[in-house]
């Protein structure tokens, strides 16, 4: 029998947010149901419903940075029991097959992963519908463990936020003795402080407003250059190993590469879509200096980010809301009046 | 004393390239004389005698892909004897002490490495002077051993296209199992698709003409994909690890980035200037696929590909002209008509 649950959902690209009351599927042998205790609020939960990328149906219930406690699970999941606080993130299944599956990179499926939300299931066709909601059913490869000890609505936003930032810190090598920037202090921008500092980087932050000073050194920033001064990029040239750019919009790279390190990168995680500043590969070869992106992580890297976390008492900075405030809450994120990430409490949540 | 010499210089940007005398400098306690033997010739010869990239002080006498004969030795000098046979590529000194110097990244050096030609000697000032002539006095840091058993004329190549190809080879890891692509069949295409195959990974060459595949697999290519088919270029969607690019001027990438496999990486090699076309980031983030970029090698790298040459008989597949061809010679390279680098034979300099 599917389980009735409530929810908020988008009925069309403009509309707010409104109750929304449907089913989660009866458990198969795999999966796992858990109470939703906290949801993170993410800059594509906006894109999504807003249909900025094409292509969706509605209702869309977003949310894919999930906390929760589970409450049942299927005879085949070995993992998870009863009561355990666990996690679900950006993905809820992928082939499991393909030449990234077996890498642990889910998020590069080639046969294309299930996003958690404005997806489609692997097994019946029907729609996925994300976090903002009292229950959610995922199968238990695609569920996390959330470490003892982490506040629960600071551990949200980890599952993308914090994954996003970890895993091409990782994968481009940061740590002692290496020069780490971030470009942008939001949801990603903070998260990419707090880890970069953590794995031991000397942690600059790229900002355009000096305002952001004190904060970004009590989230791990050594340094801060704005970046609307000539002179302070000048003094920055030839930097940095590794910059995570996170900003979500087109903007000019070139300025950012003009600070990289002989053989560094500046790895995207923030922008999709078309480059409009001409970008110029002579101050790329002539240092050997490379542009990467990333998207999220894979399962086992997420788990490894979490436990992490867990170890450096890691998480997001978070204003808790009452999921009633959720469409003031996507207005203020649109204009940055965040720090750093909202988190829904989803207790707020009327099970009328 | 300083020793006269001759070679073939541009004393203008529009002018032919013609017998010129002139003088190398009195050997200094770390020198290695030698008499050129062969010398490459490189596109960027092109470039920097019609002043392409601006800048230029004339008279040039090019060439940077230098094999010979040592004649004598500074006092200091213990790493070559008398009647060695060396090479000298893009570089004849760096700045010894930053951090890509101590890197054996001496073609990234901070303060300005200095090329072989067209560039100004750290002690005095005076203008370097290449190989396009019968002598040449280098620091010996930045000599290279020729190992035994290879062309000689064949060998001059290595030294500036070989090790462009083979540092990023290296360095994004190709090998066994892994999939490597090669953009363009000239001088550096030729040199990727020997190296990425001895190296032991799976090889294709993408052309823009059917004409070259015949060749294109003698020369290590197990694929050949046409570049103006959209047939074949969907069937080659994300298929590559790593793909060289060696085509010289600007060209759209996207079609090339959609066939990298999740986390491969596309370097240009070959392009420095601005990219006209858009490049959409999209593609990039949802496949964690990068953009690099990379410039020849460090000197321990150039000795490293060398070697790995001299153990499986590698050399570039050349035309030995004789010096007085030159100018013909440049006119062809522009119609990509040699297959698949001119050197020059130094025996054919008249020393008036």
């Amino acid at each position: 029998m599917p389980t009735p649950v409530h929810g908020y959902a988008a009925h069309s690209s403009d509309a707010d947010l409104v109750p929304w009351s449907f089913e989660r599927r009866d458990l198969r042998p795999d999966d796992v149901e858990l109470d939703v205790l906290f949801c993170g609020v993410c800059h594509s939960d906006i894109h999504h419903v807003r249909n900025d990328w094409g292509g969706e149906s509605y209702p869309i219930v977003p949310g894919h940075e999930v906390v929760g406690t589970v409450t049942r699970i299927g005879p085949e999941v070995t993992r998870y029991k009863v009561g355990d606080t666990v996690g679900v993130g950006c993905l809820v299944d992928s082939c499991r097959h393909c030449s990234s599956c077996e890498h642990d990179h889910e998020q590069y499926c080639e046969n294309g992963s299930t996003l958690t939300y404005a997806g489609k299931d692997r097994h019946d066709g029907t729609p996925t519908y994300g976090g903002y909601s009292n229950k959610i059913v995922v199968s238990d490869r695609f569920v996390l463990r959330i470490p003892n000890g982490l506040d629960l609505a600071g551990a949200a936003p980890l599952l993308c936020a914090g994954i996003t930032t970890y895993s091409p810190l990782r994968r481009w090598g940061a740590g002692p003795g290496r020069k780490v920037a971030a470009v942008g202090l939001g949801g990603l921008g903070h998260m990419a402080l707090k880890l970069a500092k953590a794995m031991g980087a000397d942690v600059t932050l790229f900002s355009r407003s000096p305002g952001k000073e004190e904060d970004a050194r009590r989230l791990g920033a050594d340094h801060i250059v704005i970046s609307g001064s000539d002179e302070q990029m000048q003094a920055a040239a030839s930097s940095f190993d590794l910059i995570i750019d996170t900003v979500p919009y087109d903007h000019d790279l070139n300025p950012y590469i003009a600070t990289l390190a002989a053989e560094g990168t500046i790895v995207l995680v923030g922008y999709l879509g078309p480059l409009n500043d001409t970008l110029n590969t002579a101050s790329m070869v002539f240092r050997g200096r490379s542009l990467g992106a990333s998207l999220i992580g894979g399962l086992a890297e997420t788990q490894e980010m979490l436990d992490f976390c867990g170890q450096h008492g890691i998480t997001s900075d978070v204003e808790v809301i009452d999921i009633k405030n959720i469409n003031e809450a996507y207005t203020r994120m649109l204009t940055s009046d965040v720090k750093y990430r909202f988190v829904i409490d989803l207790a707020t949540l009327e099970k009328n």
